[in-house]
């Protein structure tokens, strides 16, 4: 049984903050700062470049895309870390689309994350040749699947509503109909159980600053199939992906497995300060996690219906199938935010009307929810958030 | 003039190491151990998602970037961080290849960066449709150029002999023959004056973590000129090159100028590590560095030659032919820079026969130089690089 008190305790949790947007940057895991200050003073200050062999830097994107595969159920030497997760999604879309040459269209759905639509979008602009990114809503995924469809790409959970796409019912689809997938996890690895290797995902990428709580800017991981692993062309082949990368031969040859997925140098700060936070995860049971998650998501829902029935519910109403977060809807969403987090309960907006709330069962209490649920019931019930200040836009939202 | 004691006073500099491969790896800024943890704990820590507005983490990419503008000769609003330096070699070819849409040949030289031809090999495969990456010897480049060539495609100091390329002349040569141009500058940002704008550049990429000194994977810049800015299509479209990011537009319009070649989320804690290095650079003058580069890297070929015979000079002899390092060939190279290294001299080793020593008058004195040179002429002398430990190849070399 997870010791969610334990993990808890693992986090630097401000005072007076209800932290509910995990789901967008997770919180400073406390051996975070000493992680990276020994990075940065006895590694890079006192071994300078050695630290590559003798810190084992160069590991670093394998070693701990390991710990990351415990959690996805990809088998070790599967996952590799690097770059961020626009950069993984046009690498595993790239590969996939060559894999399936005879086809030329990429499928997806409205919700998707929009950097993802706009890297496939990207990519089918520099193909050219027919190639074709078509979306459809998320609940017309499954029919849209047919003989045309090179590749399925989808996030498992949807950033605005938090809506479950079913990953092993729609790959199951795409491979009967002779499609890939690339499933994008942003909103899944450490936030529900995923199986990517039950499933049959052929690829899958991620990031790690959200439930995996790596810090801002932290690297996104790739997943392969092991059936493709040594087949796939990455169409970013840096010199990291080498089969040899210090013989700086001229002609490339991509490396064994998932290694040729390494573009270039890591960054070794931002690895520095996940590897402190994977800390955290070992022990922790995904099983355990999804109950918690459920629970505190379905008292959120129930508290917040009961006491703001102004507000209306965006995500599922059945938790099997959400993620780990809630939405609702309302016109002066943003200004409610705004005023939520005046008063230290912090999720966030997305446009056009959606308040959006991460739990995040690591660190999160059912006492915070209650805690929320009260100050947003205060607020919608005495009009705080209407005032001029609320309604100021800041540049990220 | 530059006062080049308190630069040296700046950086961490460990006891009895000279530190001559700064051109791969720079050494600590004695202030980034702070700045960083700062990040970690203040701004991360304390105002977790909020950090994005209230720590400008979203307006450093562009910050930092006209920051490096001035030390490589681009006006503000054109320089932009991010990614690694392969990822923005990629970016720049795709958008220069789009812009000279009659043509189909990239040409580079066969002293390029391997990477840098592995990411051009790579888009050229993606591309299909008669694209083609061709290189010729360095010497022959300004030959080669012609009405095939669509994009010349060079990094301007050559990573294992330090030639400089004439970026100007090339520049005007390629233009003549309706070319566009991508200048790699790795090897040039912070080690001599740089003028992409009067050079005519069309676009320009770089890496931070060599003379820059802002760690380990610290994140690349994309240069692009004015004339282009607005018409470079961003063939890896991220959601932080859009328009409007937080809008979660389904469409991508590409953002303004400069700032459509982000692309994800940046790397926050390294981006802090590079401004605190570049608080060293205010005040030094681009034109004191390649003065005192040439002292550093004269003494040493003077000293080496006098002392070394069997070592073979492989950088041009002229400085002004050069850039910031100094390269001899041994065939014994690899074991002979370990003993240096054993010694407490720190070079590197590029295959398959090059001493690579790189000099960055921020922190290396004549002093330095001179006890280098001692070093080496022992090992030399009484051939201390011949023992089986030295030969034993380490990961990264």
């Amino acid at each position: 049984m997870t010791d969610f008190a334990a993990t808890r305790a693992a986090f630097h949790l401000p005072e007076g903050i209800i932290y509910l947007d995990g789901n967008s940057l997770g919180p400073l895991p406390k051996a975070a700062a000493a992680r990276v200050g020994r990075t940065v003073t006895a590694e890079w200050g006192d071994m300078l470049i050695r630290a590559w062999n003798r810190a084992g830097w160069m590991e670093m994107p394998a070693r701990l895309g390991d710990r990351i595969g415990r959690l996805i159920g990809a088998p070790p030497g599967t996952v590799v870390l690097g770059d961020t997760l626009s950069i993984k999604v046009y690498q595993a879309l790239a590969a996939a689309l060559e894999l399936n040459p005879a086809r030329r269209v990429i499928l997806s759905d409205t919700g998707n994350f929009p950097s993802d639509l706009y890297m496939a979008d990207g990519l089918v602009r520099t193909l050219g040749d027919g190639y074709e990114l078509r979306t459809v809503p998320p609940e017309e995924v499954e029919a849209a699947i047919g003989p045309e469809t090179a590749v399925l790409m989808l996030t498992e959970v949807d950033y605005r509503t938090g809506r479950l796409h079913d990953m092993a019912a729609l790959t199951a689809k795409a491979h009967a109909a002779g499609a890939l997938t690339v499933w994008d996890l942003a909103h899944s690895a450490g936030a529900l159980p995923v199986d990517v290797t039950g499933a049959g995902a052929d690829f899958a990428v991620g990031c790690t600053y959200k439930y995996l709580n790596s810090g801002p800017g932290g690297p996104a991981f790739i997943h392969v199939a092991p059936r493709w692993a040594d087949r796939a062309r990455p169409a970013l082949s840096g010199w990291l992906g080498h089969e040899a990368p210090f013989a700086f031969d001229p002609a490339y040859r991509p490396g064994r497995g998932i290694e040729r997925m390494r573009v270039g140098t890591p960054p070794v700060l931002q690895m520095a300060a996940l590897e402190a936070a994977l800390d955290i995860w070992d022990g922790v049971d995904m099983a355990d996690v999804r109950a918690r998650s459920i629970e505190l998501s379905q008292a959120f829902v129930a508290g917040v219906e009961a006491a703001c029935p102004a507000l209306v519910l965006a995500s599922p109403r059945d938790p099997a199938r959400r993620g780990s977060q809630v939405s609702f809807r309302h016109p002066e969403g943003y200004a409610i935010m705004q005023a939520l987090i005046a008063r230290g309960v912090i999720g966030d907006f997305r446009a056009p009307d959606i308040l959006r709330f991460g739990f995040t069962p690591l660190y999160t209490t059912m006492e915070e929810v209650a805690g929320a649920v009260a100050i947003l019931a205060e607020i919608m019930e005495k009009g705080l958030w209407d005032r001029a200040e609320y309604r100021v836009k800041a540049a990220v939202t």
